[in-house]
């Protein structure tokens, strides 16, 4: 395996994601240039290989590995053309038999990018396995933080929603944690983890009294069908009123909070449109951050040319 | 929105269009020099948002931003997989905060392309919208005419088939309006727009008299259910009897007629194979000016690099 | 026709293949370099117009073609879309318009890439026409054996399983031939092609004889279908055994000698896992010579610029 593969938050140590943080950063000012490209992976080929659909993800990466001037080719497989077609193993060692200097891969199955990290000798992001991790997604939301209050350590941030069945959940916690913050998760008791007491977290059980002393709101994306398959949640109504980001509870949050959500939302589900307005949304920064933690990402996986 | 926009031929004036014509003219000399390519937009990513399917549509604006040196993405989403997703707000957006600098956009509801010109202040070009409109078809027409007659005022055009469903007829119709050509339309009573009235254009009845005064002769393609849904027009034969440009109605077009037709063909329905072997037949040229115009359009929206 | 397109392994003589083997070696050194592009086909257009999916073929294309610097655009149709749609003759005629200069051309259709060759002047590259050939496969089969003997003249290859309906039997075996090496083939007498008489081959008809005296052993993917729709072979465990490259047959192969399989590989049906670790075994250097080799066709086919 390489070693400069990102496969979890937890591979890092504060000093790499400081790294990342301050790269992605440094790469912002690429991007105000005339020209918004640097020549750094000119010749490199990053191949995106998608066996769960995610265009926005994909784009990202493919847009960051642009502005680096690497060559891209794209994968995309259903999971059913590549059970009637060849394994994963043989399409990576394929790819990576071509010349492929590097694999972003997003697959359904838990730690099924560490596989594939096993299979070559390059490096390997992890764009997302199932319920477990989307580290890219834990830097760039540190990022998000680090830019909007100039720093990180001490903030308070309240994670809302499906924290069981989300990979964001588990790369931002890790992250943020690492980095010195304090993390709370609020949600129903059905959308809490087992073992969430190994988590680096507190529970919150009430909604608005953590909401009082947050730095950070988070939402996560909630899935209508959890709701109505939920015996104690009866409906969608009272999901909103305990768990959701109101207008009435976004008019309550400082000027300086800062409100993130991994998207795609549902708005009127676990955010209202009003609080998309509130002056701390980051919810499109935290898109635009994107594509600069994955350059750094990108970049410091394969070294850059001299 | 961005002033730099192409959402309908009417937003342009007779200068605009000029600058159009005379850019995409200039270009047709970088196509033919070793390496058909400028620096222009280097650095600039264009993005093809195609929410019906348009494969040469799509080529056409990638090989154009290609030959300026733009980079480009590519968006494509059944109407299903949207609707479970998120919405064309949020998509338009997340490409936004990405750094997108040109929305290239395809939609099957008219008026589509204005909404997501007015979530952004990057250029957005109108691909098709629906029945509506379909600009840079328009601009493409009119150079074909000019190239091929050294000018357009004052010519004849008589476009045949289905008016009331194609965005082709309102995009080239607006152009050579706009530019002093005479527009005849003629077709099936069912096919006519309510509102022709207030078009620029005369009704013909007879397609053989209009044809014989006729300079630009423009076919459209006729969807086939379209005929034996129509209760007037008994059968596919009397269609062609009466509406196509058969073999024998081609042999009877002077040599310097322009014969157009915007692709693809249904041949033995609205335009005889032989026909489109007819010296005047410029159906390919329409395609080739196609790459020029879209280059013209995306260079003057996106300012070029000096 | 463009006197440059490769249709056919038969189409060229020894001299051409020995350029085309010669040039592919020469851009290996070109893939060690720590920026592996050379900017020989800048500003040419190459178009992967695929109407049966294979995604294999199509990246090593890509990825050939960026190696070159040239663009690359994809037009990928199943059958149905295409139906409906516009043309074979249309499509093809389309990107020739909008200013492709080479197409790589894979269909169902045995001669589909001669028919389009015979519409446009620019080359075309067969990458797959039905059951008929795949020129470039039988090309990168050759350097294959050629990078790992030294050369491959007089050399002895055995090629194992579904002769009839395989193109990488016809295009690998032509390869073979005609630089001096004796094949023989060995298959079940269903999955022999009518008129095997008129072929450069011999019909070995015990798979172990046969491998005793063979340098190079070709084992072709077999569809399972076929194995339980033929009446005279009763069941995999029986082709297995009496044709397939078992771990017992492999561990009797010389280290020198060479394993060959165009992939994917049906694990544990033509071919067991325990083979493809064999020395000899040179599964991933075919794919790896595949770029080398395509790129050297599409540089041949293209002229480079000087």
């Amino acid at each position: 395996m390489n070693e400069r593969s990102l496969l979890s938050i937890d591979d890092l140590g504060p000093g790499d994601i400081g790294e990342v943080v301050e790269l992605a950063r440094a790469f912002e000012e690429v991007l105000q240039r005339p020209i918004p490209k640097v020549p750094a992976l000119r010749g490199r080929t990053v191949a995106n290989v998608f066996f769960e659909d995610s265009t926005r993800t994909r784009l990202s990466f493919e847009i960051a590995a642009k502005r680096l001037s690497a060559d891209t080719v794209n994968f995309t497989a259903s999971g059913s053309s590549l059970s009637k077609g060849e394994s994963l193993f043989d399409t990576i060692r394929t790819l990576h038999a071509m010349g492929v200097d590097l694999f972003v891969v997003r697959h359904v199955a838990p730690g099924a990018a560490r596989r594939v990290a096993g299979w070559v000798d390059v490096p390997v992001v992890n764009a997302g396995d199932g319920a477990h991790e989307h580290p890219t997604q834990g830097l760039l939301d540190l990022v998000t933080v680090h830019r909007r209050r100039g720093g990180v350590e001490g903030l308070r941030c309240v994670m809302v929603g499906d924290i069981a069945h989300s990979r964001v959940a588990r790369s931002t916690i890790g992250a943020f944690a690492m980095m010195g913050m304090q993390v709370s998760v609020c949600a129903p008791e059905t959308l809490l983890p087992m073992g969430i007491d190994e988590w680096p977290v507190e529970v919150a059980d009430d909604l608005d009294s953590a909401f009082a002393k947050a730095d950070v709101v988070y939402m996560l994306r909630m899935q209508k069908e959890r709701i109505f398959d939920d015996p104690v949640l009866p409906s969608l109504r009272e999901y909103v009123a305990r768990y959701g980001l109101t207008a009435e509870r976004a008019r309550r949050l400082p000027d300086d909070v800062v409100i993130m959500h991994p998207g795609p939302m549902n708005r009127g589900v676990e955010i209202a449109p009003e609080a998309t307005e509130h002056p701390g949304a980051a919810i499109e920064e935290q898109v635009r951050n994107g594509v600069t933690v994955r350059m750094a990402v990108l970049y410091l996986a394969l070294g850059g040319n001299s």
